[in-house]
Order: structure tokens, then sequence, then C-alpha cells
């Protein structure tokens, strides 16, 4: 399994992702999920891979084919992030085109899903997510962040703390908390942690952090994280069983 | 869609459900989904369920109908939790077949899990979960919550909060908030909720809720969690990205 986020504010970009990849319980290694292609100064592309790795890095290969051969379209020419997203999309889907009737033979999915973040000289930072079918969409200020592989363990503190004006710093640190809530209870989502910061129109990428399992840092932020859940759990008022006008007795079911 | 939860410790047990059913998005309705069917001073027993609601319904009104011919089995009269486990299982291996070969038709799924918590006279409270299958597992003091249905959203706050030495009261409140993480992040789960609370050796439920989304005591533990959180969140330390020696570059793919 996964977990990458990516988060658009008013401020700049965030992209994170854990590295645990398993093929089954028994077989678990660590791979990069989080990926630099920008081009300083002019461009910043920010890529993070979910699903089947043969897929992804096949897709990433390609890409960075493509920048070899300079008169073609690649990431670095073509005009918008929407023609970016329509193009990573198109190499996904060449690779499953390549792939599916053999891996479906032995019932193995060809699936993932790509999340592309990133600023384009002259235009706005954006945040796309691209579909395993290779059609995307857009995060948008009602929806500023977007979540790939194992989404919904993290998403609650996303829920209660982001909105499109949410300083970048407190969107990062919203990350890192929601990737550790995550590995706490998805033993298949796992260290290191990737998260990079984007200030918009800086275009270069000033803020990175790479965060093992034995992170002092990391195990710093956890506990402090867990203790003050804990303190805010303490001082949400007890149930009020008795004092409460909602108590009710919950019916029998009625007579068949 | 449905959250139901069951927490066991050494002082009891704790019951939740939601109450939203739906087909579909377009079709949202409430149902009942945690029942009492105990026989007070004997046996306390306590049934969630999640899942096709005809299913579900079709094992309830089976249990009550062998409820009527005392000379048969029935969860009155079955020895043990784990006999109570697995004529439920039963019961929904019945319906089930009545209706799969139709519903499959139509492609529905017939499936359902059911949470079955309580105690018998002379026996240790029990807390099992009933697979779709029938077969079932029940809970121990190693993992002392059982949730079916949209079991992730709520998960964090138990895995921090929740031992089998908790109490009970503490135990509730965790339930309570897991419920409303989940209602936050999930339009599918929604009020009332309902939770019990059985002390070990009552034999009686005296601690019930019904909380519906505009229960003054559900908006005053939501605002007071929200906040809570919020300031758990800022008691956390910012990202150190430049003081930290854990960043480190973020490699451009290797070339092909």
């Amino acid at each position: 399994m996964t977990y990458c986020l990516g988060i658009i504010t008013k401020y700049g970009l965030i992209m994170a992702a854990d590295s645990r990849t398993n093929a089954g319980v028994d077989y678990i290694s660590t791979y990069q999920k989080l990926f630099n292609l920008s081009l300083p100064g002019e461009r910043v592309i920010l890529i993070c891979t979910s699903g089947n790795l043969s897929v992804t890095q096949g897709m990433l290969l390609m890409v960075q084919k493509d920048l070899r051969v300079p008169e073609d379209s690649n990431i670095h020419t073509l005009p918008t992030f929407y023609d970016i997203a329509r193009y990573l999309g198109g190499k996904i889907r060449q690779i499953q085109e390549q792939d599916r009737s053999y891996l479906k033979q032995d019932g193995i999915e060809c699936k993932c899903t790509v999340l592309l973040g990133g600023q384009i000289k002259g235009q706005p930072p954006e945040l796309y997510m691209i579909y395993s079918q290779g059609n995307c969409i857009h995060a948008s200020p009602q929806t500023p962040f977007m979540q790939i592989g194992e989404t919904k363990y993290g998403k609650p503190i996303l829920d209660r703390i982001l909105s499109f004006d949410t300083p970048l710093d407190i969107a990062a640190k919203s990350a890192l908390l929601s990737i550790d809530s995550t590995m706490k209870s998805n033993i298949s989502v796992g260290p290191p942690i990737h998260l990079v910061m984007y200030e918009k129109d800086s275009f270069k990428i000033e803020y990175e952090l790479k965060l093992d399992a034995r992170s002092p840092y990391l195990l710093k932020i956890r506990r402090q994280w867990e203790n003050s859940l804990k303190e805010a759990f303490d001082r949400v008022p007890d149930l009020e069983w008795n004092q409460t006008n909602q108590k009710i007795e919950i019916e029998n079911f009625p007579d068949p």
C-alpha cells in the first residue's frame, strides 16, 4: 500500500509520500514515491505515485526518456499543467496496454494513481490527480488537498485543519501528522516519509524532508502529537448518561 | 454505508452505531442498527448490523421468531456466546441462500457483517464479529475493539486511546468521537448515533444514548473536540526544515 498527498493553498504546495511497497504481506520493501522533475527557475514539477510499481516506474522512465529528446513534447515543454497531466495519463495507458493482458492472466491489477503538483512560470501553482484510466482532475480552493493510496486514516485531520488560506508551514505539519496517523493504523504504509514544501512563484524546491523511522525529529513530533491528542481527549466532557434528555430506550426489534 | 463498533474492556462493553442507510447516494434513509435482545437479569445480548439491510433484517426477524418457540434453541437458551455467534451466522447463511442467485442477477451484493456483544450469567462478557460467510471471531484483551462498515476514519482515535484496562466511560467517549470523526469524513455515515454502555456482571442495560444531528450535547462534544484538536495541533512544533540534519535532497529519477 501507499499513502501520498498533495495540498494546494494560496501560498504554494505541499507534496508528501510514504515509502513502503508490498507484494502481499510477506514481501515488504522500500521505494521512493515522490519525485522532483523540476526545471529550476522555469517550472516546478513534483510527482507522487501509487499502485502497481511496474506501471508507475515505467511511466517515469518514459517521462525521463522524452526529456532527452529536445524537440519532443515533454514535461519541460508542454504549455500547461493540464497538458502534463494528460501526457502522464497517456504514458500510464501505454504501459497498461503493453502489460494488461499478461497481468490479467494471473489476476494482477495494473492500476495506479498519480499526483502531479507544481507551477509553470506565468501560471498559478496547480495540483492534479491522474487516474489509472489516464483521465485527470485538479484540486480547487474548495478542495485544497488530494490523496492517493490508503487515504482514509489520514483524512480526518486534513478535514479539520486545511483550507485554501492555510499557511504553508501549517499545511506541511498537517501532512506529516496525516501520514503518521496512517502509519499507526496501517502497517502497509511506512517510512521514510518524504515531504516537499513549495513556495508559490519561487520556482525552486527549497524545503525538503526525508524522515526515517528512527528520526529523532519524527519521534519527537509523534510523541508530542500523541500527548496533545490525549490531553484534547481528556478535555472533552464525559458522556452525560443521566443528565441528558437524549437518553431514550433503544427499542427491541419489533415482533414479527 | 454504516459504522458500528464494539469495545470490550475488563469493566464491560460499549456498543455503538450510526443510523444511515443508503441505496446509492440518491436514496438515503435512517434505520436502527443497534439492537438490544437481552433477557434482563440473565443475559445481555446486543447486536449491531452492517451490509445488506434485507439480509440483516431477515436475520433479526428469524432470531425473534425462534424466541417465540420456547423449546427451540434460541439466543436466550444457547449455552455460550460462541454458540450464539454461530447461530447468527447460520441465519445469515439461510437468508443469503434464499436470495443470492436473485440478487446476483442484478449485480447486488448480499454481504453483511454483524457484531454481537454481551454476557451470559456465570460467564465473562464477550464480543464477537460474525462475517458475511457465517464464520466468526471474538475480541481479545490484545484487540479490545471491533468495527464494521466504514471502519477507517474512526480507527486512529481508538488505536491511541483504547486498551483492555480503559475505564468504561473513557471507552464510551472514544466510541462517540470515533463515530463523530467518521461522520465528518463520510456522508454515508450519519445520525442518530446509538450508544450503549454495559457494566460487567450487571446483567441489565442501564446506560443508553441516542443522539440526533441537532442534539445540543452532540454539538457541544463536537465543538469541544474540534477546538481541543486544533489546540493539540498548534502545540506540535513546526517542521524544522533547516535545523534538522534529516534534510536531504530528493533524488531525481535515475536516468534511463
